[in-house]
């Protein structure tokens, strides 16, 4: 496959970044930081989540920060939710709704990050798939979470990951939906270039009609290389975080990177000839405000590096 | 081509790291940190450089601390000088020299950083060639500062690279030597993964004989995807520097990147099946006294981000 001429860009930072910061973020610089984002030309931005508030306390004023923030009518606002009571709170309000479903790759990382092991939560499709059936939402999504590798139980094979999406996939058609999209989650960044490819040819292989979205974190500083990797196979979707915001709750120092920066996905792209759809000066403001309200600075390279000289991008 | 079995990787930290650093750091304090790399299987340092103390104030004690510096038999230890009088001092010193010969791609550039516009600094190379030959080196080497671009002039250009190159090769030729080996330098952070295998093309193309080394900087993030881009082009050998050392004095902030860190390169090629002959546990010391050395972290992200649980690597 050659290099794609367009690529959408989800923003994530404004959930997962946000959610492991220590301090207790206003909500306000909350409301500031995505009002600006509406600006960056971005389509899609995970503001919030639907979660526990004692668990997750800078997500526990979802519902007031989403009746504050300015709507683009071009931006897509998207939310996260873990169970089906999250669900329902998301679609209370004026937030996209995906048919997406969470499975792991990895049986130890489901269970702490889930209380569930992999195969336990394979076995919820049927509920979601009832519930977003209950709204008129298709589930056709699976996301998978540690599909590269994981801290706790090691190496993740192709095989592993396959027999998910298939076991996920076959659930998904036995109630009736059809999987149209994958979500691959190198949640603690594991993941080496070779291993996108190889990754992405298995899959499109033995389905080739789905779409492929890729989720990378930067922990040992192979994001944007793995990115480059997917672009090569001709990916057109990409999630990222302002900043790089998020850190890294899993790496073995507090403070690794987290997300793969937005702003250096951006900057690859448009320096690959790449449309993204967003003005990098804008997006560099957003990334200053980010590290005025969490305090410290980001691990993302281009607002330090600055933009180059007699570019357009 | 494909990736290479094989790769040999020139450590910079000691030179192009230490520099930059406005503190003056102590001799024994770089003694140590050399006598460490020893033991991480590198098999070249750039230690020191011949320069004017008064311009470079860490690199003053550059023959004191060749003294004091634990030789391995396996390591080359190499190191800078920007004319011939440096050149001098060097061969006084238990040094690997090569004959290498800078030339800029960027005039701007040229100028700033040695006082001599870009075709001037060319035309220095009949006195180098004379230099060396006076020492029975043969000056078979350039090294091409801004081959990607320029904070100065901007955009350079593949014509501006190829037409630097080939008035280099041509007056190396009339002076009796032959080049072998070219090291592209992007001295300021601007390339990008196709701009490097188009600028491997090009001279691979016109010039298959000649090896090509690649110098990158992570200014703006898009390091090690530049070097995976190399990689996938066969090429070999490639200068890094322990925990990305150096900053980036010609970016927007200062504290940008500056050279790629050699743990997240040596990181990559291991997982990528690469051989580097490296052990990354012992890298990842020299890391941890290279920050307690600078007294702050630095942007390399192996060290944070932990090594892989259960991989070999």
């Amino acid at each position: 496959m050659g290099l794609p001429k367009k690529v959408t860009i989800y923003e994530v930072g404004p959930r997962e970044g946000f959610q492991i910061e220590d301090q207790l973020l206003a909500t306000e610089d909350k409301v500031k930081f995505v009002n600006k984002i509406n600006e960056t030309g971005l389509t899609s931005i995970e503001v919030t989540s639907f979660v526990n508030p004692k668990l997750v306390p800078n997500m526990a004023d979802a519902e007031e920060f989403l009746a504050k923030i300015s709507r683009n009518p071009n931006v897509d606002y998207r939310t996260v939710y873990l169970n089906v009571k999250g669900l329902k709170r998301a679609i209370e309000e004026d937030v996209k709704i995906d048919g997406v479903i969470s499975v792991s790759a990895s049986n130890i990382f489901a269970k702490r990050n889930t209380n569930k092991y992999a195969d336990e939560l394979i076995a919820t499709i049927p509920q979601w798939v009832e519930a977003y059936q209950q709204i008129g939402i298709p589930a056709d999504q699976l996301a998978v979470m540690a599909t590269f590798g994981c801290n706790f139980e090691g190496e993740i094979t192709l095989d592993q990951v396959m027999s998910t999406l298939r076991k996920g996939k076959a659930l998904l058609e036995e109630n009736g939906e059809t999987l149209r999209k994958l979500k691959l989650c190198d949640t603690m960044g594991w993941a080496n270039p070779e291993q996108i490819k190889r990754t992405i040819y298995a899959i499109q292989n033995e389905w080739p009609e789905i779409d492929i979205m890729l989720h990378l974190h930067d922990t040992r500083g192979l994001g944007i290389a793995n990115a480059y990797s997917a672009l090569q196979e001709g990916i057109t979707e990409f999630e990222s975080a302002i900043g790089g915001l998020g850190g890294c709750p899993f790496a073995a120092v507090k403070g690794a990177a987290g997300n793969i920066a937005t702003e250096d996905l951006v900057f690859l792209c448009e320096n690959l000839g790449i449309e993204t759809g967003v003005n990098l000066g804008k997006l560099l403001e957003c990334v200053e405000l980010a590290e005025s309200i969490v305090g410290r600075s980001l691990p993302g390279h281009l607002r330090s590096g600055g933009l180059l000289l007699s570019k357009t991008v």
